[in-house]
């Protein structure tokens, strides 16, 4: 460390002194003080930092996969940082918990002086399920015809929309998956492999099922694609089947755990709005929000359409018990296992262990 | 301590022998052992144990009200054994993340071993629900014409039906908050107050909304519950009100601690409601379950017709800010003090101090 | 909401700009990004953030306990601000599983730049520790001879300082349960009577016992104070054990549920600062923390002496079984019942119900 | 399924009417029915059910990497089950708090009956620090000159016993740290390597260290250990710190997952000790525990000792920032890279995509 630098102070590292300026109770200022506001206050700042933060994870990874190709380091590193973004998330659940320390006569005392500004307003948030991947059309409309970002002030407005033009979550991941080389190579036929195995496994009435045509037939996918009832594409799809089903293979292992922490972070999201959506029933009832809206139906209407992978959930509808898995040829299998640990005997002898 | 008895050992308390001997693997048992069915097994039968106990609790609190006149200390003894509900609670949906450490394909080695045997089963949970109130006629219907304890045993359904017929969590806090007195006494018109403070503070509009109606006017309330939008009657909800309003009064404070724990219980099964339905698609995706169900969209289903205090949550809509609350008559105020806090001053003098 | 105020906007209610812009990485700052640098940030953020929040609970709490009368909603009030800490240490406890996120390996990318700023100079923390009654005496020393506030920038000093004759919780506390009336009222002679139920439940050994002779004897009270094995004078002792056994009277329930509140905080800080220095050595090793300090070492050795109410712990020590427990005066009895309730029937009779 | 076999039902599955007679108050017996006794009885036997399949999840792991050569998928699938562990014992950290709801007079008014039974007497916890490899000679006495397992039944003493000499998680840990190949292959001096770094980085000085000796010098590892402030040996510490090193190396990821996985579990079984240890203190003052025992001390005396990986802790203290790794050579690299994300881009093209 250089002499000359004055040393570096806990307080100036985090700006303190002006972060814990940035508290500023509208019943104080308007002479009511009202002792839950700076609750209300704290909780909502600590959201926001943690969301600039998730977004910054966010960020990274689909930075490290918008490319033709990704090194198979990043597909750990992406994992862990959505396995912090699902802890980050806990967080958020348990920050609902505080919250509700404070009761609904309490939030009446100062509820009033905070018309019109409200949760929906947060445009990080909007950003953060943008970069997620929720499309704009697939969103649950609050008030026909209003875009969603309309009570935002003008320049949220821009980075909002200017968000929707940048590549997403599901978008990397989707080209990730449909770039998998495994589902035919080498001769490995993976899908007419799967049906076969069906087939010997008896159930082949499985095969006819909806369902199941859903991942057998491109026509079929189509039209559920048409009907919104599927995202991916039916290669990422195929991809995904399987990693899910060969996962033990070393190999497959590192992005079985990249769809998992995709789920996981999914999940949590919707585990978060359904809890705020009762939090915010039991804090307002059923009139409407500070910011206009009718807060708790609002709510409950994103949890289906504001899920971004609920593809991969259906996955499960495709798996076949590990016994009854199309084995893989052997020059296949070497190829997914590590050079190293087919070398590794040989090696050892040489280092005469 | 007599010297006759044998020492007490801890694995003979607890049963241990027996309890550890209750784990039997299906997959064990037709020779194609599964790793993960033994932790199946465990999480299902630590949710029966912790059912058994929450029973417990629901049955001492029922049983203490459920009688003309519930003496005050019932009131705090209550309200902590509904708080011991909701720390139960948490437990059960940790445990859904314990259980989510089994994936999808770890279950397919051995689901099919379970057939047709499934969660819906189990008949502590429909005591439980039964306990709490949730009226046959209310439940989410599985399959139309077939009642809901039709996969149970011979046994278990008589279980079952009995309690139907059981005084019940809803009805007894009902007829407890009924009889409150403090709606009418000594010429405070509670009703009459109330209206005029919203007047007065310049919310005539609110009282001829269709929300408000609800609680004014006996006939609205009435259409209401016969659309199953309500399902407390018109005097339990006013004295709800009555409480959460003045719950700063010492002698309320214990009644909205109860009301606020009954919140609490209702929103944290609904919660658990929640999160088992994500898990279960998580685990089966769309197809049926073990039990021949459809899973995640019965689960779902379930969420707002389960719920048995939701009327609750509406009196967040019929608060009014504290500064506007009318005030209590003086000799009304000094009954809901404590006798001793009245005469403190007065006894402090006599102990000389 | 009059109509010249310009509408609220969230983001500027909550700061965001400003709060959104106190996050700067040294790390980028001087040309070599950490990824997780942001992290560490942001986590020591939400911790101050939370620690304000704390602070302010402290303070109305003290501040309503500082007069020579509590009003009884009083004691309601500060059991839930004190539970409202406790869930706000649930938040500090899960946000070191966050930290967590990050390996030791990835603190190393950007550590150096940090020094020699230390998570020893959070002045709220001290702050905080003044506020419960943490005493300069019994601190846990760090260097010998250095003062613990000698790292922090002059002001801080002065604040923290200027905080150690400020009145605490445990002060407030003390004189509140020293105040108690009930002690020695109209002829009730709790100590002679708990002694009595003692001699006469066949328990006349534990009165000679050591630690029962802590509260039976002011003199042996007074030795353990002088080696600091009791902090709480000896009638504040008695009041909280008078509380404690005859918790099930109404009037009683308010002021154990406080000190329950007081033993759970004073428990997660201690939980909180075990964990908090579990991860420290796992980040750190057993090296020098940012600030020249052992880590590790230092944070263990401050679980015991910074307890701040480790006395209402060691209550259960003098505690008899309820069976067991002298009979209150009936007098006495309906003093600590809710005047309310013992005119009920009479009154009920009156609404000619 | 067959068609003879009886329809499964879930009751039976799970041995429903077994389990729930097991819970058998002895307060009920006698007569005298302390309402809190299910629950203490319930908490036990659902910490008994997580310590099987904690066992039972140990004794997978341990099996698995008792052998000369571990497939590589066993990395993953070990990590995976140790995952899961922890998350079991996130609610052996709830239930703590679900039997806080529990207060010390309530457990007066069984406390008796249970004499001299106790927590000590669980033979799984014996069997689970054993299989964990807390040693004989490491464990913190009790009763000076009495075994640790003299208040067990003869039967579970032998079980615990003959654990003793059974392979444990750290020792098979420990050999498959000491068979890792990577330290000296292909003409890579690893330690030479390091040293060299540490020298060339200005961090000369930190090689003089006595925390530095004990990874540099045999003979200074060896008077550690002799100590007992060593527990791995050297040659696993080595490999422990390569693995830390070089985390980013696809192949060196799982064995980094699944060092933390180690570490995460001691943690947690170490926090959980801590939390009980305050339970207990809570409960039970500090008077001896219902087994004679003095409880919190002995617990809290536990803290230290029964850690069984803190040497992993340790290796923090030798880590160097990544920008200052020696590199490895080309050949060592590709053998750490997977063999197929070398050879991906010429598969891809003949694939002709």
């Amino acid at each position: 460390m250089s002499e000359q630098k004055p040393a570096l102070y806990y307080s100036d590292y985090l700006q303190l002194e002006t972060l814990l300026a940035c508290q500023r109770p509208k019943s104080n200022i308007n002479g009511r003080p009202a002792h839950d506001e700076l609750l209300f206050i704290i909780v909502h700042q600590a959201y926001e930092l943690w969301f600039k933060q998730i977004l910054f994870e966010l960020d990274a990874v689909i930075c490290a996969f918008h490319s033709k190709s990704v090194d198979e380091s990043q597909v750990h590193i992406a994992a862990d940082r959505l396995r912090r973004i699902a802890e980050i998330q806990k967080l958020l659940l348990a920050q609902i918990r505080v919250l509700e320390t404070m009761t609904a006569l309490d939030f009446l005392d100062f509820r009033d002086e905070l018309y019109p500004a409200s949760g929906f307003q947060s445009y990080q948030f909007r950003l953060l399920e943008n970069r997620m991947g929720v499309r704009a059309e697939y969103r649950h409309v609050y008030i026909p015809g209003v875009p969603y970002y309309a009570n935002l002030s003008e320049e949220h407005q821009r980075l909002v929309r200017e968000s929707e033009a940048e590549p997403t979550l599901f978008q990397v991941i989707q080209d990730w998956l449909e770039r998998t080389p495994f589902l035919d190579m080498h001769g490995f036929d993976f899908l007419g492999e799967y049906v076969k195995a069906l087939r010997s496994s008896g159930e082949e009435r499985r095969i006819a099922d909806a369902d199941m045509k859903a991942i057998l037939s491109d026509e079929f996918h189509q039209s559920l694609a048409k009907q919104n009832r599927r995202r991916l594409s039916r290669r990422a799809m195929l991809a995904a089947l399987f990693i899910s089903l060969y996962r033990d293979e070393p190999i497959l292992h590192p992005p079985f755990q990249l769809l998992t922490a995709l789920i996981e972070m999914d999940e949590q999201f919707t585990a978060w709005r359904y809890n705020h959506a009762l939090m915010v029933q039991r804090m307002i009832g059923t009139k409407t929000g500070t910011g206009g809206s009718s807060g708790y139906e609002y709510l409950k209407g994103t949890l289906e359409p504001h899920k971004v992978f609920p593809d991969l959930l259906t996955i499960s509808n495709y798996l076949i018990p590990r016994s009854k898995l199309p084995p893989l040829p052997e020059d296949l299998k070497q190829q997914l296992a590590f050079w190293f640990s087919v070398n590794a005997a040989s090696s050892a002898m040489e280092r005469g262990k």
